[in-house]
């Protein structure tokens, strides 16, 4: 997992150099449709949720998420005329997945796989498949698969219009690669999460993917009871859990309209006698919580991809720390078939 | 809390008398629209991913959850007609829903409002208001709100053509009634929750509304680290999660095409040696599991309303043996407002 986790600026690199060139190809998959539809599970779940805010603020397009049982248990017939379906699956093997890309094909929708395996059942499918290029993953946990799907929903975005500087996509790798290489003290960060039981995982607006990817990194790696919850579903209820025994770590950008409310939820958790873990969100963010890791230098569209990566080295040290080890959690494999 | 789970008979009585004959003005507000957009938060948020399933399932449209910072914090401008927007708010005046309904409506879309006050800002900006009648709630977590909630959306189903028979619906609250009246055994279940610090709550399907909401009652009245997920998402990561000190719940209708799969997953959590607790189910799903409650005996496309009930009552009963005043959690106000 530590290995995968430093291949990403590489794995961004050559994935975007294959990608950028297929954005036209999307643009005409896209024609005549109007609403995305994500099809999507466990970690390109979270990615998909960093999709849907990037199509609806920057591309003027309504994204929201499918629910799979809805194709696979169900069956349910719907029009889906007007609608392009975004199919994510790191190794476009996922039964579910795949039969439910081919189900709103049969319902009429239009049809994009992102997958890391070109020639997978999932690519076969779609009209256009944007095929990330990760390399072999062989953690169960994903790493860099998550972050080159970003790229890849990043690529997905120019390709439907969005109102944003392709150039900012293009320095990600660099970026990527000067975070890892810069000093980051986890150890104090995770010899206090080894003693605690569970945690909130909070991030709004685009930041919300990245806080949801590092709550279940900590579930899948280190059986850390962490939930993965946006600001405001935050504030309706499970606010009561955060105490004590329960810090919050709040995952936000360095600009942007969610960085004010995410600094104010830091001080509302500290101020209650709870500590609070800041991810990115720059100084202001850092002066607010009890302990902070840097995030990355990039605009609030593209910071998810830089936002995980702290959270992975954290997932991953403290996995050792408890004694998992990190590349193999129990109970998981690394396709996942449901029936 | 308690008291008011006990009103839920009599709730969605009133509730359904007064809504049955809004039908029609459903389908008056649907006209020329096709997909549903859910606007909710929290407990609403839970009732809306049963109106998701109802919609797709029995009247053949999508329908899915949006996400109100797009409105709220991002202001982004969609095209949204040919969309029913249908906002749910207990209190009708949580500002980022009664904004969010209002951006919808600004963007193109129709507008219902489902909410438990008359006259308050969302039923006054909705083309349709459907008014539950659930009397005050007082105590801070939702119960009686919730399955109205679920009563109107079913009404919700039927104005928009759901093939179901309404009949069934009419028998929902002598239903509730007696399964309130049944013996329950509580205690052996509330004493083994009292030692976890953690659960895992799964449905698939219609269910998933009612693992989500029990979720959110132990998180918010309990303080216990409870994770709703579906059957799906559990297996894609958080499976890790459950064992010996973190036991499963698993909610199921006692009909339909989830239950198997749900009996499946109870067999495959006790065979590793961690506790799974059913809540409906029927027999079968009792006898994979090791506790169960017993569930309403409604079809699965209303099981739901009843499914919460006995959930509602372990998160009470937990919460007092563990010293909380279940009606005043920390941290919570009976109307959230989000900036």
């Amino acid at each position: 997992m530590r290995a995968e986790i430093e291949q990403q600026p590489q794995a961004l690199r050559v994935t975007l150099d294959a990608l950028f060139p297929r954005a036209a190809d999307v643009a005409a998959a896209a024609e005549r449709t109007r609403h995305v539809l994500f099809i999507a599970r466990g970690t390109s779940d979270n990615a998909a949720v960093y999709g849907s805010y990037l199509l609806q603020v920057h591309a003027g397009r309504l994204a929201t998420l499918a629910s799979p049982s809805i194709a696979t248990v169900y069956r349910a017939r719907l029009d889906l005329s007007g609608v392009l379906a975004v199919a994510l699956s790191q190794s476009g093997q996922t039964e579910e997945i795949v039969d439910t890309l081919m189900w709103a094909r049969d319902c009429g929708a239009r049809t994009i796989a992102i997958t890391n395996r070109g020639g997978s059942p999932l690519s076969e499918a779609a009209d256009v498949a944007l095929i990330t290029r990760a390399g072999t993953e062989r953690a169960v946990p994903a790493t860099k698969t998550f972050t080159t799907q970003l790229a890849a929903l990043a690529v997905l975005g120019i390709g439907l219009g969005a109102n944003v500087d392709a150039g900012q996509l293009r320095a990600v790798p660099d970026e990527i690669e000067r975070l890892l290489a810069a000093p980051m003290d986890l150890d104090p960060v995770v010899a206090e999460l080894a003693t605690v039981v569970g945690a909130v995982v909070s991030g709004r607006g685009f930041a919300y993917s990245a806080a949801l990817e590092l709550a279940l990194k900590l579930k899948e790696t280190c059986y850390l009871h962490a939930m993965g919850l946006s600001y405001a579903d935050l504030l309706h209820g499970p606010i009561a859990v955060v105490g004590a025994a329960t810090p919050a770590i709040i995952v936000a950008a360095g600009s942007g309209p969610t960085l004010d409310p995410s600094i104010a939820l830091a001080r509302r958790v500290t101020r209650s006698g709870a500590r609070a873990y800041g991810v990115g969100g720059g100084d202001p963010l850092a002066r607010a919580c009890s302990r902070a890791l840097p995030g990355p230098r990039l605009p609030e569209w593209l910071a998810p991809i830089g936002l995980i990566v702290p959270g992975q080295l954290v997932a991953e040290a403290l996995a050792r720390k408890l004694g998992i080890d990190p590349d193999n959690p129990r109970g998981l494999t690394k396709v996942t078939q449901t029936v």
